[in-house]
């Protein structure tokens, strides 16, 4: 007898047949004598749709009307599911954004959720009803309709299981849970029955997408455990919750990557005060996020600058650079969009030293250059050829002996 | 220098073309100075997709659900209009029914309008925003997404027009105005320039299809101007006002017909007090509407009722009939569904004598047998055999010289 909310992402919900899939799991949690939340995501490729469909408008769609648009995918989700739930006998109810009360601040297109006022909720389920929300969507104090960006219904379902207080917010996707590392590339993959709200940060972070960001900061501040699992297998999948004093046996739980960056070197800068605020500030100003920043300090006065940046950012990056280049009287401006970021995870670390040398020594062994290195208290990041990518996460992965539970 | 409420129908935002059409037609009216509310349908067909998308889970879906599910076809081209818009250099603002502050009733599929509050749409006109409403949907006492019904866009637009005391409605539609008869079916077919409430009462309700009857009714009680016009061409189109004097010269201004109806009679029925109660009241609380009844005395106290239904409950309503007979001890229910109703109408039969017998002898001319006959204050109709439906309209347009202006 929990409150449980259960989120289904976009391949979960894709067609009605899926829809009704869906629809048998939560009445089986609900017959169980559970309270249930169902948190829906659009059908696959629906958001893409929408917004090429803005795109064939304007390169720039009005960011206010472009969330009223994409609103729409939820929405068309949630009341399918509550029309099969209905017809399958089961008392269901649809909540928009603006139903459920999600109230967001105003940055259309990638809103951040300030509170939910949940007595509505509460309401519906003390009645018996199962309650579908529409994720990724919320209002503003105005009442105009916010979309909270990219994976943002996993951050509803956790800020919607915060703010009911639920016992736990089940993430059903189409992976059966968080993994070592990437089972695609490397066969000795292990899945994770428990990891802990920072390690699975970092590797949200640093390139796995199974979870957004955003929601396991969001589990990680109000201690929601999160269960990440298939919506069409019935394995318990992955527990992502509090650090527990038995997880610090794993010096390191995961190995990450992404190709999602691309780096760029300015070379001979004068090597003085207040130099890398007037590289990296109008950078910054254009909305572009830097990630790793490197400085070697050449002879004369002189060093050489380089960082990374989204690879969809990488040409606006570049004209910038060059622009600061000629300003300020740097030498060149290099690009390489060709890197890829592997990275060892776990909180382990903390406690662990021979970390960073182990992993140096694997990558070393296969004659994988490291060109930049990144560390956290409880992960290392090295930027390498891409090329070597899959290599390099196998290499580590065997190094850090991940396959042994 | 007016406040102008535009309505444009599904097949003038039918794709992102058709919407450009719409928003430059929309800034034209802005650029004169004046305010402007654009009340938007569904892309043509996209609200029938849906209905069936719901008619793939269950015959029965709930009125709730689907209305949320509905709800999506003008949330998506209200946005996609003020996408345009704004790209164009307008300052454009979307509201959904919620939003609008459209408060309806709770009947789920056909809501009714209870009031608006337009405290909102009023502030954005005067800030200069092009405000864009969600036409065919509002929010009941409890926010929940109501809609409107078939058509109901119409009854947006009128409700608004009145809310916000517009100096005209105008219906953009594909056709470019209201005229004597069906163009299709009659070549000498005639625009009319204006047209009074209670005419374009009678010819909603009698099959032509340009107009919603609920909408003329709002446009009747609140008096307001609306005009039908085409959105694809430049011209006036078709006021529908208040009666003026001058209309009363015509004696019949229009030829309606529709094939919607079917026919049932039940032979001899015990001609008692009470017997119609008995017939009619399990066909009502099926929620079928009856429109005509005619009853026939045969000898010994026996009699026939005859009456029509909508043609899509002639086989519930057939149902009910003989079960009805069985129980009354009458003799047999006969039923067809190839009938057509043709009416005159026209407010000059107020003061005019001798249409019905024009109308009679016209059909006779042809030998179109007249199985029953209905007339209001304004109107005349006669349900004929289908298969005579075209040359009976074009024989009344001749008879009443509604080719001549």
């Amino acid at each position: 007898m929990a409150l449980i909310v259960q989120k289904y992402g976009g391949t979960s919900v894709a067609d009605l047949d899926r829809i009704r899939n869906v629809a048998q799991r939560v009445a089986r949690t609900y017959d169980a004598g559970n309270s249930v939340v169902v948190v829906l995501s659009a059908m696959a490729g629906v958001t893409d749709q929408l917004i090429q469909m803005a795109h064939q408008i304007t390169d720039d769609p009005t960011k206010r009307e472009l969330d009223v648009l994409l609103a729409t995918g939820e929405q068309t989700t949630v009341a399918l599911l509550c029309i099969t739930l209905e017809a399958m006998g089961y008392p269901a109810i649809s909540l928009l954004g603006f139903q459920a009360e999600i109230v967001t601040d105003q940055r259309f297109g990638q809103a951040r959720i300030r509170e939910i006022h949940a007595n509505r909720i509460i309401d519906l389920l003390r009645q018996r009803k199962i309650v579908s929300v529409a994720g990724f969507q919320g209002r503003d104090p105005k009442g105009n309709i916010t979309t909270l960006g990219r994976g943002g219904s996993d951050t509803s379902a956790v800020a919607l299981a915060a703010a009911l207080k639920a016992d736990v917010c089940e993430i059903y996707t189409d992976v059966d849970g968080i993994y070592t590392t990437d089972p695609s590339i490397c066969d000795s993959a292990r899945k994770l029955d428990r990891i802990s709200y920072d390690e699975m940060l970092e590797m949200a972070s640093l390139g796995a997408k199974v979870l957004q960001t955003r929601a396991v900061e969001f589990a990680k501040k109000f201690n929601v455990p999160v269960r990440v699992a298939s919506s069409f297998k019935e394995e318990a999948g992955t527990m992502v919750v509090e650090e527990e004093k038995d997880m610090e046996r794993l010096v390191v739980s995961s190995i990450a990557y992404s190709k999602d960056e691309a780096r760029i070197t300015i070379t001979k800068v004068l090597d003085q005060p207040g130099i890398a605020s007037k590289i990296f500030t109008p950078i910054a100003e254009a909305g572009i996020v830097v990630d790793m920043i490197i400085q070697n300090t050449r002879q004369g006065g002189l060093t050489d600058l380089t960082f990374t940046v989204p690879r969809t950012d990488f040409q606006a990056a570049m004209a910038i650079g060059k622009e600061v280049a000629r300003a300020i009287g740097a030498e060149e401006v290099l690009g390489d969009e060709y890197i890829a970021k592997v990275s060892a995870i776990g909180v382990g670390m903390r406690s662990h030293s021979g970390v960073a040398a182990k992993m140096f020594t694997a990558l070393a062994n296969e004659n994988i250059n490291i060109m930049m290195i990144s560390t956290s208290e409880i992960k290392i990041s090295c930027v390498i050829e891409e090329k070597y990518t899959e290599l390099a996460v196998r290499v580590l992965h065997d190094a850090f002996e991940l396959h042994k539970a």
